[in-house]
């Protein structure tokens, strides 16, 4: 079983209008709503791939109880704890002339000491029973900067692999506790290490703890620096379309390669087509799974001759 | 009793953003939420007037529970009908930077013949018991557009007065069904009537069909061509501020005058109040007493020269 963690889960709303703007009154013609936040996004890639999968974090409030209607007839356990706060929405407001995304992304509830308990009780429950755990996304109000490097401790204690995929300050703290890999974006590594070429910050984001560092960087593919050795992933050709859960796809790829035990450029070339078949989906989030292993059987590995 | 009508409820969140820029994504510093639709409207202010008030309408799903639950602790009595679809959200971008909003409107629920016969029954009672009615507001999908002339018509069988305040062919048809008092905008009345001139497009208005007729001209105040005169209302001086809701905080005033059988200017001198007073205070929607008592002492009443 693979456990993916949410915190800040969210009820992702999709807005169509005909064209956007600002201070005018807009009649929405279509509305879509999905559960949404990082861990619940690479929860069902890894379900659409055949992993048994669980997800848990937080769900409180009305909006809170359509996220958990919505999760239910997806392929992946529901086991997030109930907080009295209200789950946040996100609203992506598209554009029909143009087809550009507008996004508004509500603050999270905040999170009580007691709630915080609860979910580390049922977490270390989970873990004990998971092939790998995935921790996903920003952190709610009230829960402490630290609470990724607690759980990565938490995993490595029980010997299961970890993987953080979050930003700023809880990114930091949470390298320091020695993830098995960490997956961050272009903007997320520079914040890390201040160093904008990505070779040089991806090293130097091993080195903060991280046993592996799969840098994501956008129409270029990955990077990976691993104790194994240095590859850098592509798509077969630059995809154009929506990018959002692109990076979620890649981790679900990264972690889906991993509890297989597969090798490092095997992993990458997942990731990589997982992640421009999301790209390419007319929804986003969404991946078609003949694009994909179309993606998987010419996206290219390549071994870079510097070592880690 | 005084019962306003809301076929089309919504949920009003209100996001506060830095600055809006399209295409880009932001971070919601504040949100909030009222139970909204224009009946719902009405009556908050008529039960701040001290009216005995009965909501109706529609309510369903996730939303509409959320919007039932705003309205149990405001002193309105909630006589809505459930139905299977999701009551609408409204979105109201508000930036921070300019104080200017941008509107998202989510069309309604459909509502089933069955709904609509339940809705009746129940209206029919609430009439019976009422001092005078208010329809309000868009139809959501499924209602007839010929639902509100429908409404007046069994407002008049149980010799109730009513209060038309709706758009287009459901305004159309309303006004044919001789409601006691429409109140159109000049959008609104010139869409109606074909007439630019306020004057003109008001008289035209009434002749389709209602008793009294109150066009609400922003900033100008409020023309009444009446069976008993005509008359120009208008606040002591220009305000300025959020003009939402004060179309509603209008006809609340129209409404309350009616029901104490006050006579047309002081009906009149009371909406021009109440809408000035909701257009000066910063929540949208909202009035402060002091105000609205103060703009009410300085409000002046004209009558027109010629007849109606």
């Amino acid at each position: 079983m693979i456990l993916t963690v949410t915190l800040n889960t969210a009820l992702d709303i999709t807005y169509k209008v005909d064209a956007l703007t600002p201070h005018a009154s807009h009649r929405v013609t279509d509305v879509a709503e999905r559960p949404g936040g990082k861990g619940v996004n690479v929860a069902r890639v890894l379900a659409a791939l055949g992993h048994d999968t669980v997800v848990t974090g937080f769900a409180g409030g009305p909006t809170g109880g359509v996220l958990r209607d919505l999760l239910a007839p997806l392929p992946v356990r529901d086991a997030l704890v109930p907080v009295a706060g209200t789950t946040r929405r996100t609203v992506a407001v598209v554009d029909a002339s143009t087809g550009d995304t507008t996004q508004l992304n509500e603050p999270g509830p905040a999170v009580t000491a007691d709630e915080w308990s609860a979910f580390l009780t049922g977490y270390d429950a989970l873990v004990r029973e998971a092939d790998a755990v995935a921790l996903c996304g920003s952190l709610p109000p009230g829960i402490h900067v630290g609470a990724y490097a607690d759980l990565v401790r938490r995993a490595r204690a029980a010997s299961v692999p970890v993987v953080l995929d979050t930003s700023g300050e809880p990114l930091r703290r949470g390298i320091a506790a020695r993830p098995d890999l960490v997956k961050p974006n272009a903007d997320e590594l520079a914040r890390l290490t201040g160093a904008r070429e990505p070779l040089r910050a991806t090293r130097d984001a091993r080195r903060r703890g991280a046993h592996a560092v799969v840098a994501s960087l956008g129409p270029e593919g990955l990077l990976a620096v691993t104790p194994d050795g240095i590859w850098q992933a592509a798509p077969p050709s630059a995809v154009k379309g929506n990018p959002t859960g692109a990076g979620d796809s890649a981790v679900a790829g990264l972690l889906s390669g991993l509890v297989e035990g597969l090798p490092w450029p095997d992993r990458l070339a997942r990731a990589v087509a997982l992640s421009a078949a999301t790209v390419l989906a007319p929804a986003a989030g969404e991946f078609d799974m003949t694009t994909y292993r179309e993606l998987l059987s010419r996206s290219t590995v390549t071994e870079h001759a510097t070592a880690a």
